[in-house]
């Protein structure tokens, strides 16, 4: 007997509806939103971008239009390849992939690798989107836990030795979604070390890594052992998330697959944003672009991080993210960011509940992650002194 | 023992790489090219649409660059919700979603609906694109000859009482690719009658339907019986392939799993590609832009189908289209269009052998389609002409 109607088993997994609830609140703009991961769109220079337009149209012509390669534009995958070069590690533009976000790349390496049942270590917090991507194939979730430094090594030694079939290695090492933590440099020689000695592919997600608002810039776990990494970025912080542009950058061996999934799952990405992209990332106004974006997102990280101090209960602990867009806050056993969910919308502010990302359900509801890109340093201000009074300060 | 690298098992599905040899060849530009299936890009109006950007920059401003909705653009989904209603069925925006491209609507109903295994109903030929995005997902294919007023209603009827389990049917009923024939008005309510009866739902794939260049538009199957059909449209084949738009149409109980399954595929569908299309189809300049299109396909179909007749040996015979993009050919038993492919090629005319529009593959090597909307009438003439003669006329 069929159900009515006949879905797949994974469409279980894609069905809970909690998050979307919280998410379609958002909706009110009355609001003020610590919820989202949404760039500063008042910066947006709207008027470049245009002008811009104007450039593809004379430069590329019905070529903006008409089908292309899945790879993607071969201009845009020369500019990637060339900023993701390192003194490690030289990225020819074959080697770039082009895809619809890098919520696509991440989607296309789960298509590749996963069979249900198969194996995958995430970082515990990990990014929500990604876990309900991943869900789509089934696999089996194993959680290791996040340090101040990142992620446990020792936790994933254990976790490599108890499931040796494990398949693939998950992480954000920069300024993490959602915890805002960063992977110190050790622990990725450590990652590439265990990568190499172990039959483990890791997922390497990096859509934050040019938000570096304090501290150096370390090398990716991709440029220390690029054969066992699909590395992916994202245009999406940096240029806009409305374009959905993002790229991976993997071995011979598994690029072809993902592109030939691409191929079958959307073609190939639009071009006309592509071009565009080209152009921006090799104008002038780039520049002075990502450091205006910066200087305002680091005040704003600076504004969240002294009106926590400032208003909420000593026995709530928060992360200090040296970029990206995330704080992660913890409270007290007794503290349930869930249920205090509905209270505080009806004070006027959001976040998102902490429980939602971890890939074990119902677990962890005294955190919550709060972002601090979306919304001016006074709504910010005003935001965590309305939240601090609903956490019962 | 893992593999290595550990890929999923429906990766071997995507790996075959002979269709990827072919459209490789197309890559010399002095090849005549009746393989693809592209629009006649040297009749886009480049002027028109980038004057509308500039209009969407100065109506929607920073929301084209900022993240939208899953669901799509709301103004698109009105106009197509308008565009789709007839009077058999009046359609609302909200039951409009767009995707990143048809395919990847049709992606996300096989993702929707197939575990490894089940059954899917499909014309034979079919789209071989349709034919890959379907095998990630790892079913059994159903194959069902076609008839020259469209798929065997008797065969269909014969497969379902053979597999009563069988979850989906899918069917391209205009002016299918590879086929080019279109299914009768008796047939599509044969086939509403069947998916009344039965416990099947239909994959209607329309995306050539405003390319009608002879007779009388047909109802949808989805006008007849929306409870159970997911209806897919493209703007690729009316507006730009290089935007990337489709959408499908979906009963709510299959619409919400699809809409989820998008969001954790690519979130949602650039954003100003879908305000360009939004004020493009509104235009003043889309009905004639659409009609002059029109009439350059209907003479280029006339141009094919003249020249098969002029050169081409008395023993191959071939579809009359009414509208869409391509023909189909076949040939005597003996004829092998895979063979002829390399020849033709050298003699620099390119096609796509039929086999490739099969499920069960190594078959059918005595057809092949043809495309007539990517080339002009001289080059169509020129191509058939140098085809006839490898193929022995």
């Amino acid at each position: 007997m069929k159900a009515n109607p006949p879905l797949a088993t994974r469409t279980k997994n894609i069905s809970s509806s909690a998050i979307r609830e919280i998410f379609k609140a958002l909706k009110d703009p009355s609001l003020i939103s610590l919820a989202g991961g949404s760039p500063a769109a008042e910066f947006f220079p709207l008027q470049t971008w245009q002008d811009l337009i104007t450039v593809c149209h004379q430069k590329y012509g019905a070529r903006l239009y008409q089908y292309g390669i899945t790879e993607g534009f071969d201009e845009l995958k020369a500019v990637i390849a060339h900023r993701q070069s390192s003194h490690q590690l030289t990225i020819q533009p074959e080697e770039v992939i082009i895809t619809t976000g890098a919520q696509s790349a991440i989607e296309l390496s789960a298509k590749v690798f996963l069979d249900a049942g198969d194996k995958i270590i995430l970082e515990a917090p990990t990014f929500l989107a990604s876990l309900k991507t991943f869900l789509l194939y089934e696999p089996q979730f194993l959680s290791v836990e996040m340090e101040s430094d990142g992620v446990s090594i020792q936790a994933i030694e254990e976790m490599i030795s108890l499931h040796p079939d494990v398949k693939l290695l998950y992480l954000i090492p920069n300024f993490q979604n959602p915890s805002g933590v960063t992977l110190s440099l050790e622990k990725r020689k450590a990652i590439a070390q265990l990568l190499a000695e172990k039959d483990v592919y890791l997922i390497e997600d990096d859509p934050y890594r040019e938000l570096r608002y304090d501290g150096e810039d370390l090398p990716s776990i991709h440029s220390m052992i690029p054969e066992k990494v699909i590395y992916i970025g994202s245009l999406s912080k940096i240029f806009s998330p409305g374009m959905r542009l993002g790229y991976f950058i993997a071995p011979p061996e598994i690029r072809k697959f993902m592109v030939a999934a691409k191929q079958a799952t959307d073609v190939h990405t639009n071009i006309l944003a592509q071009a565009l992209a080209t152009e921006f990332l090799l104008s002038e106004e780039f520049a002075p672009y990502l450091s205006q974006m910066k200087k305002e997102y680091t005040a704003r990280r600076n504004t969240l991080l002294s009106a926590l101090q400032k208003y909420f209960p000593s026995e709530f602990s928060w992360t200090q993210p040296e970029g990206g867009m995330f704080v992660w806050c913890t409270g007290p056993e007794s503290f349930n960011a869930t249920e205090t969910y509905s209270k505080a919308i009806a004070a006027g502010v959001a976040f998102v509940p902490g429980t939602f990302f971890y890939a074990e359900e119902g677990t962890h509801h005294n955190t919550f992650r709060s972002n601090f890109t979306g919304s001016s340093s006074e709504k910010i201000e005003q935001g965590v002194k309305l939240l601090a009074h609903v956490c019962g300060a």
